[in-house]
């Protein structure tokens, strides 16, 4: 039975869930696919508090598995793969470098280091002839990669559009339903370990634009850098926003949206209003969904668990079995650069459909100065609701507007008489 | 620039598709993956009028093209790469086999043969080294060969569940929506072109259930054989069924489904009734959708375009790239014979809940009666509606039962006392 050496590059969450699961399937893999799977050295940056930790965890790294020095892992003459969990970029990617430059498969579940430094590792895994996979870096266990590479790769792909980042997913899902604000749902996501200490990452909606940036390279043939993704997070959303988005049929999500017209490409990460019938509307807590368009396959929704150590682990084992059979990666088919394609025309003009939220003073004329200003830019206005009047003696007025050019809308928002109304909230409308 | 010679067993609806795909989308794929697709014969039953029906659908495969000799096709010295489009069991099969034997790589969207001649044409596939790929014959577009033999190759896979006929979806969406009965919408569904003149395979659940063969055998990692699958069609399923079901929250689908606990392995497709907000009451129309339950992974669901000719080809075009580009397909690493799986204990003794309705005399001490019957089969009842009293002086029941064995319930179904009340229908209910 051949025998198959395999390092891993951090120990935490991820990493243990991978270990469980070659512990547990360890003879069912060798009857499957006639290979055997063994680990056999684990870099930690803290030995005495990995066994720690893993013990609390359940989780039997053997102490002899456990080093402090990556190249014992990177260089070690009998391992073949190597997988990546630390996170963040560095020194992660030059890690995974160093692995492939020794001729080792690398398998990342590492959205940032990959984005970043994508062009660098795949080139170094071709130099090498060693296999670079990254299932797991998008979507967690849904099988988004292999998709974009294999199924649809005749494909002419023209829309990506997703939930992929569950911790958003999971405070908007509250706030929704528990009429919550933003700051209490997420002290509370933090102190139940779904939220990062430091949440920017998630809340301010980078980690969307990493795996965004993936996704668009690879639906279009063509690299999307992470520089190009137009960015908003959800910090700035309140319960009133998503209440009276509720009140017009409307759920918010926090999407990532790639779009491609000819050779115009836009990519956006920021909250979004989708119908409640949507298929997206119902893709709650820290469930993540991907919807792909293309011109000959239509439309196709591909939904899992988006993190977590056991399906994380999943997809990350789908590609150790690959790489131990010596199954070539599909490389993106792209020229994986490190700037964006030259033959795409970036936009950040899109068409969407918006939702105004304005405070305004309560007298006759009001509406119709706001109309006059919105129609001189050429936006118009599909449904408004009025609503009762406040405390302060203004009221409510929620706009959704049909679809008008993002610059348009800017302009018309920007020149509303501040003398009459300002403006509480916009938030883009997709179909 | 390499140039990869196809032949097409078959030119109908799927055959134009990806003649249409690989047309439009050739410039793009030689740019991308540095191979030429060129489709060189096509096996046509009749060369007049396969002329004419592609005349008439704009496909411009020039006569040259053309052949009614398969070996045209299979035993071409150019030919690289056949793709089987021609449907059903025979001559497609053995046309598959011979063109494996002369070293060609085989990709086909036909279940059928796939599922009654797997172990045969593999074993082809192995021995002449070159491959066999079959994304399309389940589910059209949607990418669930790959999933199963790829991404979840490392899983544990205990369940399956699907729509994976859009015919029966078609029909039992518009009885729903419109109150008609089965034969009505049935025959405006062949008028449409949906359904076949003689729509049996679908109806009565073989497509499913072929299709049901191939998911299950990849889930569990074992052979389950079509003559395992446990098959109830849709055509005694009434208006009043679905109204009712509708009346208590359920929507009815036919659902392919697949189990596993230990050994202990059920297959079946069958009407089922689902929770209005179960993930796949909303799969409307010719839509089809996979739902994968794991130990690792959790759930996955996989939704998009169960056949048409662009989305099929989308799926063929896919592995086409694949067999070009001498990608080493990944073949099930079960051993694939034609008997099914010795270690698994097929169950036909499943648990389910049940939809029943009867016709019961409208007399004090018959519900009682109905209900002690139940019991002493140790079948539960969750939830009971009586509707009015109709025209002939009966009442109709409605119950819902708690999970009980198949067996249990038709014992209890068996021996419902004939004077005071009759069996209308009886639909299994899943969660």
């Amino acid at each position: 039975m051949k025998k198959t050496v395999i390092g891993f590059l951090g120990g935490g969450n991820i990493g243990g869930g991978v270990w469980r699961l070659l512990s547990e399937m360890r003879e069912e893999i060798k009857k499957r696919d006639g290979v055997d799977l063994e680990v056999r050295k684990v870099l930690v940056k803290d030995i005495a508090e990995a066994l720690e930790i893993n013990a609390a965890k359940g989780i039997d790294i053997p102490v002899g598995c456990l080093t402090q020095d990556y190249t014992d892992v990177t260089r070690d003459d009998e391992i073949q793969i190597v997988c990546e969990f630390m996170g963040g970029e560095q020194p992660a990617a030059s890690y995974m470098e160093d692995a492939l430059n020794h001729g080792k498969s690398v398998i990342t579940a590492n959205k940032v280091a990959l984005a970043l430094n994508w062009a660098q590792l795949q080139a170094a895994a071709e130099k090498s002839g060693a296999g670079l996979w990254y299932e797991a870096s998008v979507g967690g266990v849904i099988p988004v990669i292999r998709v974009l590479l294999q199924n649809l790769e005749s494909d002419s792909v023209d829309r990506v559009m997703g939930i992929i980042n569950g911790t958003t997913n999971y405070i908007l899902t509250r706030m929704t339903n528990e009429g919550k604000d933003y700051d209490e749902v997420l002290r509370d996501a933090q102190r139940l370990g779904l939220a990062e200490p430091n949440p920017a990452a998630d809340v301010e909606g980078m980690d969307s634009a990493y795996k965004l940036s993936i996704l668009a390279s690879l639906a279009f043939h063509g690299r999307v850098t992470y520089g190009r993704v137009h960015r908003e997070g959800i910090t700035n959303i309140t319960a009133t926003d998503i209440a009276c988005g509720a009140d017009m049929g409307y759920v918010l999500k926090l999407l990532a949206i790639a779009k491609k017209d000819g050779n115009k490409v836009e990519v956006r990460v920021h909250p979004t209003f989708v119908k409640k019938d949507h298929p997206l509307a119902k893709v709650d807590g820290s469930l993540n969904a991907i919807f792909i368009h293309g011109k000959y396959c239509n439309d196709i929704t591909l939904q899992g668990r988006g993190a977590g150590d056991l399906p994380t682990a999943s997809a990350i084992c789908g590609d150790i079995v690959d790489a131990a059979l010596c199954v070539k990666p599909r490389y993106p088919s792209f020229k994986n650069t490190v700037e964006d394609e030259a033959s795409f025309a970036f936009s950040d003009n899109w068409n969407t459909r918006a939702f105004i939220r304005l405070s305004a003073v309560d007298r006759p004329g009001v509406l119709a100065s706001i109309a006059k200003t919105m129609m001189e830019e050429e936006v118009s206005i599909a449904t408004m609701l009025q609503k009762d009047v406040q405390p302060d003696g203004r009221v409510q007025l929620i706009f959704i507007t049909h679809p008008a050019p993002e610059q348009s809308l800017r302009r018309a928002l920007s020149r509303l008489d501040a003398s009459i109304c300002s403006l509480e909230q916009m938030i883009r409308v997709e179909d």
